[in-house]
């Protein structure tokens, strides 16, 4: 499911509508690069929306969730039952991510991905076979697929213990120590950190050097591999993304490795207050638009950002032209 | 008009809802404290819509305007009638600030306190008279009187020039050098922010030490004395205010020097790209929600934050807390 990565990595967005929008940006009536970052924004959106228009009017979040056989190490401080509440409180409306979704306006769809039915513990076995990998990567790019008409994505997450198959990834990818890239998840004591930290850096001696995606598909799980599927999925269809957290940034850094630029329609929402990410968001070479200490997952941090990527937009696209507003 | 500073100081917001929202904040459906920052800004709102149930749903930007006599030194990029053509733009909805407003949902209100009728020259001069600026403060209040209902405000500013008088009450308040606080605002180059340096420095010394109220007078200018004034009204009306950039904090610093603790209605937009705001910002003692780089003022960096406010608000009273989903 993922062997046309390469091909995908063709579909570069639409560079005309980019330039458009760089052009008009510094065009609209305030002096040239007032808003910052925002104008770059915009810029990127364009591209990926393909028109010299963008703006954000139908964004969809998707919440995939899963399950992890790591959770049997006590690595999270939430029982395992927890997944399957949250699923039910996101589709119930009251949860977090429901209530800013709900706020920014942006669709929700929960894709139970595998809640219930834990992957292998990554301590001592693969976090899924070829064949669940590739399933999960599937149920990814369906869900984006279903999704009909949208113009930015926001991939969550939930999944009690994926804090470990992320920082596991993140170890196996990038290097270091273990315990730099563990963090508390949901709220581990340090002795907790400190344990988690001893299964991570066992997952990751178990892996050894092994290609990116096969180090997804060994040390993530469900959810993970299903973000990665629905990123792949908006790549073929052209589709702005905006990246979560810790968990979601560690799922689709594999496809960045596999293959350099795969992550062009993808910005970074904000950097997490769990350890290690900033890192990750480093290595993806864009600025994160927010840093507020968020550390919930459950697409919330990108959640947040949604209404600014809109108004990036809209700052170039609906504001008038100097020559628009008959001034010198 | 500002000397019941002490008396308005005594408002303090409601503690009670403050409390209770920091309370259900901690019984919500998520890891306590995963929210980062949202929280602590949701705790504020409360406090100061002196309810339990903080929201932003009645958000109300006031764009004050004003001329600079200053801006006969050469201190900007754009001519003085730039001031006015704004004014047009943003009443006719084409300006970025209204377009922002729009996409956030909030009203706005250009105030012209004094566009196109010159404040007097700082380098020489004092900006306003005690009467000049009692009107021009009064001016401020007023227009927060007249909104109604308003549950966020944000004021910005349009005039020509008047990043000098804010780099001169910075200055003037906060020590250091001239150049330190003075930057290129709507984009001057090296040498002409070198120039506006040397202006900022001989309005500085021709006021020497002087209480942080006169300095406003003597150093600010018409919109900044109604964005001071906007905040003093704001305080007895107990409405939280989200404060943008450069010119906007440096207008209300003298209130917060003079009466420590008055801006604690006040909490950060963001930081601009303008030098000088961090220091500025940190002096308000809050950490600012946004740093992308804006210099554009309009109220467009705390407007591009009203949807985080909004967000952080919601996600503490809309949430379901554990007991209220059924979860142990």
């Amino acid at each position: 499911m993922l062997a046309d990565l390469d091909a995908l990595a063709r579909i570069t967005g639409d560079e005309e509508s980019a330039t458009a929008v760089r052009a008009r940006a510094d065009e609209v009536l305030r002096p040239r690069g007032a808003l910052g970052r925002l104008d770059e924004i915009a810029v990127w959106l364009a591209r990926w929306q393909q028109k010299p228009t963008p703006s954000v009017d139908r964004p969809a979040v998707l919440i995939f969730a899963g399950d992890h056989g790591v959770a049997a190490e006590g690595v999270s401080a939430y029982p395992q039952s927890v997944t399957r509440a949250m699923i039910g409180a996101l589709e119930a409306g009251i949860a977090t991510a429901s209530v800013m979704a709900r706020r920014v306006g942006a669709s929700m769809t929960v894709v139970d991905v595998g809640a219930g039915r834990p992957c292998g513990n990554i301590r001592i076995e693969p976090a899924l076979t070829e064949a669940q990998f590739d399933s999960a990567i599937g149920s990814g790019r369906d869900a984006v697929a279903r999704l009909g008409e949208v113009d930015l994505l926001i991939p969550g997450e939930v999944g009690i213990g994926n804090t470990t198959p992320a920082a596991a990834i993140a170890t196996s990818l990038m290097g270091g120590e273990a315990r730099e890239w563990v963090g508390p998840g949901t709220g581990l004591d340090e002795l907790g950190v400190a344990h988690k930290a001893v299964v991570v850096r066992e997952a990751v001696d178990r892996v050894g050097v092994a290609p990116p995606i096969d180090t997804l598909r060994e040390l993530g799980g469900w959810e993970l591999a299903a973000i990665a599927g629905a990123i792949v999925e908006a790549r073929a269809r052209s589709i702005p993304v905006l990246i979560d957290g810790f968990v979601v940034t560690a799922a689709i850094l594999p496809l960045e490795l596999a293959q350099p630029g795969f992550l062009d329609h993808c910005w970074p929402a904000h950097v997490s207050a769990e350890p290690g990410h900033r890192r990750m968001v480093e290595r993806l070479g864009r600025l994160p638009i927010l840093d507020l200490e968020m550390r919930l997952g459950e697409g919330s941090g990108a959640l947040t950002a949604v209404p600014i990527v809109a108004l990036a937009a809209d700052a170039v696209v609906r504001v008038a032209t100097f020559g628009e507003a008959g001034l010198a």
